[in-house]
């Protein structure tokens, strides 16, 4: 590939950056980190054949790509402020960078996070590495990982398992009618980032996490880092509802450990549920609370008998995406 | 792969953050930009085949996918606050990991620029993408590409020419003498960013880039975006000395072509000659006076004879690196 190709792939990208940024174009991209603010910063790699399909829609993934850096700063109640593209492609191809770039660009303007620079190279496969900024109020510590306590409720947004179920589909694994499957493709192609709801909880809850990895992995690192354990009460995990054409127990499994779900799990302190019921109406957001963290460490389901089961988080190998860890 | 072994993989970069940030482990790293000052953020993508042979030694890409971040964030003058890996690996081999870590960390360390945060991935062929920050006194345009006037002298720091024919020994398009290609390999593998030398500059000087495509087509990059023309005096670009080896003609093209360097290319007031001169002293660099910009645009080179010729800044597609180039 000459060299002229890739100068011209940064047209795709290159827009108007707000004022007071350096965008696109300089060794480095310069921006203001409001007064009273502290920065946020978040990388997610991603990975032909690992992460995504070779031929996944460019558009799509242009979407995601941005989508689950977005999710990274939602996870800690950050407002998003710029991101910059690291951008590995074969070949400089219009068709591709220009959806690509569409898909990117409408979610960056539709949350308010511009394209402030970045790096593009050729690579055998495709690969991408956005780094997202945002902000927090000084001296909040965010929602970490780690301040979940004993007697906190344990919430959840939205309804789980449709992006596991549609990527069982495209792997062939199980089969579904056309129009289930296009609905529930929206959750694997276009998740989206729950911005509003992170800042709106800042104050409220104590931990946060985005399930990217499942809800049972993802909710073992906050009990690993807060020192504490959980128990679920599985029947109030909610489920998309196009999974009822699945048996139950696939549908829980799916709820329960599939990936690739951009949904926040939280803990909060059980006497803040009015205030947090009603932050979920008003961002028109479903919230449920799911169980509940307990002192003693170790993750229980409760079933509808009474029984209490031990989770096991670990073992999902099939979910390409677990391959990928926060350093 | 399995995930645990990209758990794993963290442990060669966790390591205790300054008071103030959040670092590795959580969805995002926290971290405060000092009051007063302005964020700098830069990204360099580097993939294997294309920006480094696979057999480099993994210490010396752990300091050089520093470096040539550190080094962007030298060009625009600022100061570094912490950086994100992204680190994409086909396998978690302990060795290489340990040494890559230990290439990385010993840059970080002189450099007060801590590892903050990151992601690691498993691929094909190893990908390394690192964002770097920074901090510029608020308010300060940094040394921008697009800030040199008509009138200003042209600097050079260092010596030019080492990394591109030690590179030329590699690919076995020449042959050096062990001695010298062992001299001359440093500069490929250890480049040095010029920090102190950037910061040095604000207030001194109008434009500046870090000359990683080349003399020729980064001063270009700076003509290009100041709407403005060079002369340069081609008897004074310094060459580095172990190039006596080669004929003049091969030493000087690989001075004013050859990419991989980490030398700022500056521009400033001819009155600010003697502060210039002090600054160079005062940090230990060589700084070089090699020409003058013009108001007219195009790029000339003064020769011995008094002859004024074009230079060509394109067409070096010779050197793996310039498929990269900045978002």
């Amino acid at each position: 590939m000459k060299a002229g190709e890739f100068t011209l792939i940064k047209q795709y990208f290159d827009r108007p950056v707000p004022e007071g940024f350096l965008g696109v174009g300089d060794d480095a991209a310069i921006l203001s980190v409001p007064l009273g603010q502290s920065l946020v910063v978040c990388k997610d790699m991603l990975v032909q054949g690992r992460h995504f399909v070779p031929d996944v829609s460019a558009h799509s993934l242009g979407h995601k790509s941005l989508a689950v850096n977005l999710s990274d700063l939602a996870a800690m109640g950050a407002k998003p402020l710029g991101f910059l593209l690291g951008l590995g492609v074969p070949k400089a191809e219009h068709a591709w960078l220009s959806e690509y770039a569409l898909g990117l660009h409408a979610l960056a303007d539709q949350t308010g996070c511009p394209l402030i620079g970045g790096d593009t190279v050729c690579s055998q496969d495709i690969v991408i590495s956005i780094t997202a900024l945002g902000t927090l109020p000084q001296g909040h510590p965010g929602l970490r990982r780690n301040a979940a306590q004993a007697g906190d409720d344990i919430w959840i947004s939205g309804v789980l398992g449709a992006a596991d179920v549609a990527l069982q589909h495209q792997l062939g694994q199980i089969t579904l009618s056309e129009d289930v499957f296009l609905r529930l493709r929206q959750y694997l192609d276009y998740p989206t980032p729950r911005l509003a709801l992170g800042q709106g909880l800042l104050g409220l809850a104590h931990a946060a996490i985005d399930i990217s990895d499942g809800l049972l992995q993802d909710l073992s690192h906050v009990l690993n880092a807060s020192g504490c354990g959980a128990e679920l009460v599985l029947a109030d995990v909610p489920i998309h509802p196009d999974l009822a054409c699945l048996s139950f127990e696939k549908a829980q499994i799916a709820a329960l450990q599939g990936g690739d779900v951009y949904e926040l799990c939280f803990t909060a302190p059980a006497g803040l549920r009015d205030q947090i019921d009603a932050l979920g109406l008003a961002l028109s957001v479903q919230l449920t609370r799911i169980g509940q963290i307990q002192a003693q460490p170790g993750l229980f389901g409760l079933h509808g008998d009474g029984q209490l089961t031990p989770l096991a988080p670990e073992g999902f190998d099939h979910f390409a995406h677990e391959h990928k860890d926060n350093v």
